[in-house]
């Protein structure tokens, strides 16, 4: 695992995300959200998780804000930012895309596969910022059904 | 590995997937098609892959049949039958929401996570389907960019 980068920029991109996870939260979702950003620095996308909204199961965070990127030719130096550790799916995004680099901002509620992708090359920046825990951590709380669903625990 | 479970039913089901495969090559897309199946033998969702039909990347065989089966408490007993080895992001839906089996039709044009998935527990039933073979050989063949763009091979 990595901590280097820039730190101002990683939390300002983080903020994108949080915002995402907010807003999914205002909407009666799940509350985690991400952005893609390309390696200009240029925001490619941004969505959050739509089980409940969309009925959809397939848009995590991570999927959704890859899908409002479009077709890329290609993903190098690209970074998902993301309020929370990728689980399996969307960490599986990551490697078979080529995404760069993951922005995290916490995993302490969940862990997915972010140590795996490290393995495999991807830079990883773990934040452990405490708005991502919180509001992770009070959905959880209250929402363990959902929560288990999203995640595909029986 | 596994080649054990019902041949004449995994067949049966790949045909589903291949059908799929063939109206995505007639609609100008990528011809890779899934289907998800649940533990009674019930299908749950089809779909193909949509990156030119739509202009989504996110919508990989798999991952449409996923989400054409709508949300569900549990994969256990279900099956994911797909005209290609799943990616690793397609793999990695696999593991993350505990689906059970999952039959190919073949591995020869692209292999991808499906050893991984077969150490992590899951059933694996490599079909070697001539037709699977030949459609998706065709298509990579005429192809080339857009199929290393689905995989994001830069």
């Amino acid at each position: 695992m990595s901590t280097t980068g820039t730190p101002g920029r990683d939390a300002a991109w983080l903020a994108t995300a949080l915002d995402e996870a907010r807003a999914g939260l205002a909407e009666g979702g799940i509350p985690i959200g991400a952005a893609l950003y390309g390696a200009d620095g240029a925001l490619l996308g941004r969505g959050r998780n739509r089980r409940v909204q969309d009925g959809d199961p397939s848009m995590h965070a991570e999927t959704a804000a890859f899908r409002a990127a479009g077709r890329q030719r290609s993903y190098r130096g690209t970074t998902m930012v993301t309020t929370l550790s990728p689980c399996w799916y969307c960490s599986g995004l990551v490697r078979q895309f080529g995404i760069s680099r993951v922005v995290i901002g916490e995993a302490g509620t969940f862990r997915g596969g972010h140590d795996w992708l490290a393995r495999h090359g991807v830079e990883i920046v773990l934040l452990d910022d405490a708005d991502c825990l919180d509001l992770m951590r009070g959905f959880v709380r209250g929402n363990p059904a959902l929560w288990n669903e999203d995640i595909g625990e029986g």
